[in-house]
């Protein structure tokens, strides 16, 4: 599983407060734990969420991230120019979080990430919004995909996020996702499937529980990433428990190291 | 979720304890605190696990039971012969958990609750012990569902449980048991899936996330009963918020509401 950690974001209000008051600590704070969280296999997320001076305040988030950890960082803006304006100034290739199928997204990205080891998250939406159904996000795929092959782009490179949307206004469950899941593994067996975990328990109580049983059943079909909070410890330690059911966790050596590490269970 | 409630079974060492010393609150305790989370939709197992008079010690349990919920009881034992000797103590229908491919175990039990609403576990098992593949347990499942046809048995009075063994030595993950799942739910569409979950997590570190992890994969696929301690506030959770995942639970009206009545969720 390879995890986006999701905690250094100018939209969550404690972290707002500290990028608006240039609280470097709280994000080396932040960074070093979700570093040690992730491992060796994923990336630190860092969206500045501020209206004015995008590129400056990532550049300033970004620095403070990499005082502290070599974790490659997932440059993220609504504004694709903002993440290729904050790229230069990570040590290391990281990920461009996110283009889509809307607006000029994927011509603002994918030349300058062409000849680059770096990835790119992918949005299956577009100009019209979100798709209704798997049939319209697929669609979506597999134009974004046809563009990446045009650049040289290859699968590997390339995570998708189906669009996870709230679980309690959807009557079919998570089916749509679960599609769009299966297809992607088909036709593109070598793309990461991955999504904002969280969003599927948007106003219901007890948000932990949701969260663990949306991406353990994702899991089961082929979800390998996701944008989470791997300091919610019932969680990361829920994803290596579904690393044993899908065998790719032999013995569960995985599994028993993350626990020795305090990474999950009751807290020493 | 048919929920299989598994306390009152004397091989727990407080419920063995409870058992030896007549303890009837012990036993009335927990029973009215397992009926009160398995809601109208699930058994109280009751297994006695003594050397001497376990027709005796079931038929004094199930009377304890009975005092102080009206959930039906599913007569737990290795022997069938007990079982069958103390399904007459049960104040209404319940389960024989349970019959399995040895012995003489279906003979024994198949005709005597042929012409009742009686439910019965199938274990997918036989003379030679638990099959090490897929292919083997189905044969046990494809005897077992011809031996329960010829008494006119209805399939969705068969729970099978597809003998869930300890993850930590299994190197293909939960195949197998996914494997037997999807051939039974095409098979036999109105069997249910049932299986002891907490076997998964045997000789593993923080074993409700396994609990959790294992349940939620195997709901994906079709689960749809377990025999489980549904005082696991997290695992009763994890139950409900599967259920909003597959669809089954429409805009999480079971799940909200079983939260609110403190099943799941931060105790009060």
């Amino acid at each position: 599983m390879i995890i986006i950690a999701e905690k250094i974001n100018g939209s969550i209000p404690s972290m707002g407060k500290a990028i608006a008051e240039h609280d470097v600590e709280h994000i080396k704070d932040i960074a070093r734990r979700q570093a040690e969280a992730i491992g060796d296999n994923g990336y630190i997320d860092c969206c500045a969420s501020v209206d004015v001076d995008e590129v400056e305040t990532l550049h300033w988030m970004i620095d403070a991230i990499q005082e502290v950890t070599d974790a490659p960082i997932a440059v993220d803006s609504p504004s694709a120019e903002a993440c290729i304006g904050a790229m230069k100034y990570c040590n290391k290739p990281g990920m461009i979080n996110s283009i889509s199928g809307e607006g000029n997204k994927m011509e603002v990205v994918l030349p300058v990430i062409a000849d680059t080891p770096w990835t790119v998250m992918a949005l299956l939406c577009d100009d019209s919004g979100i798709p209704k159904d798997a049939e319209g996000r697929i669609k979506v795929l597999d134009r974004i995909m046809a563009e990446c092959k045009k650049y040289g782009i290859a699968e590997d490179r390339v995570f998708i996020d189906p669009m996870v949307e709230m679980i309690c206004t959807a009557e079919e469950g998570i089916s749509i996702v679960l599609d769009v899941i299966k297809y992607c593994k088909k036709t593109y067996p070598e793309v990461h499937i991955s999504g904002a975990i969280s969003n599927i328990s948007f106003n219901l109580p007890y948000r932990k529980i949701l969260n663990i049983a949306f991406v353990v059943t994702c899991m089961a079909f082929g979800m390998d990433s996701g944008v989470l909070d791997p300091l919610s410890r019932d969680l990361l330690g829920a994803i290596y428990a579904a690393e044993c059911m899908s065998g790719e966790d032999y013995y569960c050596m995985e599994y028993i190291s993350a626990f020795r590490e305090g990474l999950f269970g009751p807290k020493q």
